[in-house]
């Protein structure tokens, strides 16, 4: 491991992308489906509605009989019938005739149009006036209109939200084909580290990387999975890191700061599977020495011991995975765009992340950034999001827009 | 229930928060308090780090020793010690010495920054040459530089983000105070409504609403029950509704869109406790005919039976409630700013929300308004977000930027 491969994040992508195995199906319930990827493109076997059905209480029609229509010369029309919810109509309408229809109801044969009970005079039993014109097609859906038959429903990579599986419910899908969970491993290095229950002795820190990727691991719909902490010692995390990778799909260590201990988990990793390490440090700021490995088609990541560094490699290169099961670069971030409030140098060739505070300013988004250093927790919690400078500037000036991932 | 009192969303609101009761709090291990709302400003027991910490692998010194070293030129400096991960310094150190230290130890007493290993030369065994100078507290943390003793480290009303965990267990806080989470019943009506799994017959259609309903409680943390698609009948519908209020926080009725149904969704709500219904109808497009109910200290909701307009409401008026407990303007809407690519008119006096496309055009987020009707759901599947139209304005030009709010 004497070899520092220094990538770029694309690079790092494409380089993991080679060697991790490709994922299973799984078929859940409905309402399991929630926030799961779509595995398979999904289509309507119906339409929805099935029927020409009203949005408004009032009068199925045809639509030329109510041309002209006004308060001063209504249009006459005998009412042949009463639409059920829930039911088809009895019978078909002819022009000159009228269905009362209540929201929702399904229209009968041979009517095109609603009029609202509000444009509606009731003369007697059987006769209603119409005071306001429709147009064809007016106060109504039609079969079809909300989806089509053979429609595509969703595509497979989507992210299923609330609305989507209101739609897979009108459609009548009750089995959804989505991409499994990821389960990640978490394993925390570092003989100075100790558990948050335990009070801290001269020397010791309370664990913080462990607890946070927990957190960004359930947020991102991954199962995590924490070993607690371990020495920064080659047989004790070769150990824990066998059982980590036979019970998950990803596997993150934590820690280990120093050059040493970060050498350490290289050569687990390496010892572990195939391909093992495939680089060593990454080109940004701050996250740079990272390490990356792939043992035998899943992947493991030594991510940086300072919180800030860790939060941010986990943003590039686990949080893609375990949303999306790939990296996708359409997908993978959602970025708002905001009017940076400083001056801020980077170096041309490395991508650098700031953290930063958004305020709403007139009818702009600005980002504050939050200085401190990285090895600072207090200063992510500080922040609402990372503001991104791309590899090629040198740095931004205030009153520029930068790209701000939100937490 | 003839009067309908159509009130503005801050006057439903203000209406509904006096009726509703207090919550109580939960205490919840670290782990399980993640996306939680804290109920309680969390204060530090300790400082983060406890001690002088170094963020880099070299040697500790006092910096006056290093002013004006240069490659040239060397500091020398008496190697008298070794700082061990996890451990306190054996010893002080005097001027004119250094302790080497790894990343993350803690310096000895004495010691005032830490000199990079790469700009050291170690002459032998016991003395190194320091080629660069260092400033006071260069390459360390110093003790309580993450958080101070006795600081605030989150206050009460803020969602619990992942490195919010992280400082959480910096601080050795192992039982956090929250609100407990929200159950919300979820009641479908509506003759015409069956379930995914039936197949429609003509008139029929499948249950759209509660299972939207159900994803966006999910999503907003609470915890969601499902009570089934009750007949559009006072009997039946109380006899569910007095199960559901007493087995949740809020109980929202959804579908049921003639005048008729709603009015029997009323009755109930006005028969089951005490204020009973509030308002009937709010002054937003879509959305107008919503029931705001409180029964018992409990909210309860009517909401219109189209999905859009169902969406709408829950955003503005349940959501509140389920993510933080209460109606709070500042923290309740996530937006981003977009640039709207149409022409849209709105009524003056009427709050409006459109469903929109966001894209990024160069620097600039656009907003693509999705056209159709209010009762297709897959309006609200190609859309990524609600554009607000606000009271005051009766349209927005192409070219405006406006309030969207993702899903």
């Amino acid at each position: 491991m004497d070899l520092f491969n220094v990538l770029t994040i694309a690079e790092a992508r494409e380089l993991l992308s080679k060697h991790i195995s490709k994922q299973s199906i799984d078929k859940v319930p409905l309402l399991e489906s929630l926030n799961r990827v779509l595995a398979k493109d999904v289509f309507a076997q119906e339409y929805v509605p099935g029927f020409n059905r009203s949005t408004m209480d009032g009068y199925a029609v045809q639509a030329g009989d109510t041309f002209g229509a006004s308060d001063s010369l209504p249009s006459y029309l005998d009412i042949v019938g009463q639409v059920n919810m829930g039911q088809a109509p009895e019978g078909g309408l002819q022009p000159g005739q009228a269905f009362a229809i209540p929201t929702g109801g399904m229209l009968p044969e041979g009517a095109d149009a609603v009029v609202m009970v509000e444009y509606t005079e009731e003369l007697d039993e059987n006769t209603i006036g119409v005071t306001k014109p429709v147009a064809p097609g007016e106060n109504m859906v039609r079969k079809g209109e909300d989806v089509p038959e053979g429609a595509t429903v969703l595509t497979a990579g989507h992210r299923i939200r609330p609305q989507d599986l209101g739609i897979l419910s009108a459609t009548g899908i009750i089995e959804v084909p989505v991409l499994p969970k990821i389960r990640v491993g978490i394993i925390s290095t570092g003989d100075e580290v100790v558990a948050p229950e335990t009070l801290p002795k001269p020397g010791q820190v309370r664990d913080i990387n462990s607890y946070t990727l927990y957190g960004l691991v359930r947020n991102g719909g991954g199962i995590p999975k924490m070993y607690g902490i371990i020495e920064d010692q080659f047989n004790s995390l070769k150990e824990t890191m066998l059982t980590a990778i036979n019970e998950n799909d990803i596997v993150l260590v934590s820690g280990g700061s120093s050059v040493g201990a970060r050498d350490v988990s290289a050569k687990v990793m390496d010892d572990l599977g195939k391909p093992g390490v495939l680089f060593h440090g990454i080109n940004i700021k701050p996250g740079k020495p990272t390490i990356g490995a792939v043992v035998n088609g899943k992947p493991a990541f030594g991510l940086p011991g300072h919180p800030v560094s860790a939060m941010v490699v986990y943003n590039l290169l686990v949080d893609p995975l375990v949303r999306w099961g790939k990296y996708n670069n359409v997908l993978d971030n959602m970025f708002v765009r905001a009017k940076l409030t400083r001056n801020t140098r980077s170096a041309a060739g490395r991508e650098d992340f700031l953290r930063v505070q958004l305020n709403v300013q007139g009818e702009e988004l600005s980002a504050e950034p939050v200085l401190g250093k990285s090895g600072l927790i207090s200063t992510m919690v500080k922040a609402d999001g990372l503001a991104r400078i791309p590899e090629g500037k040198e740095g931004v000036e205030a009153g520029e827009i930068v790209e701000v991932r939100i937490f």
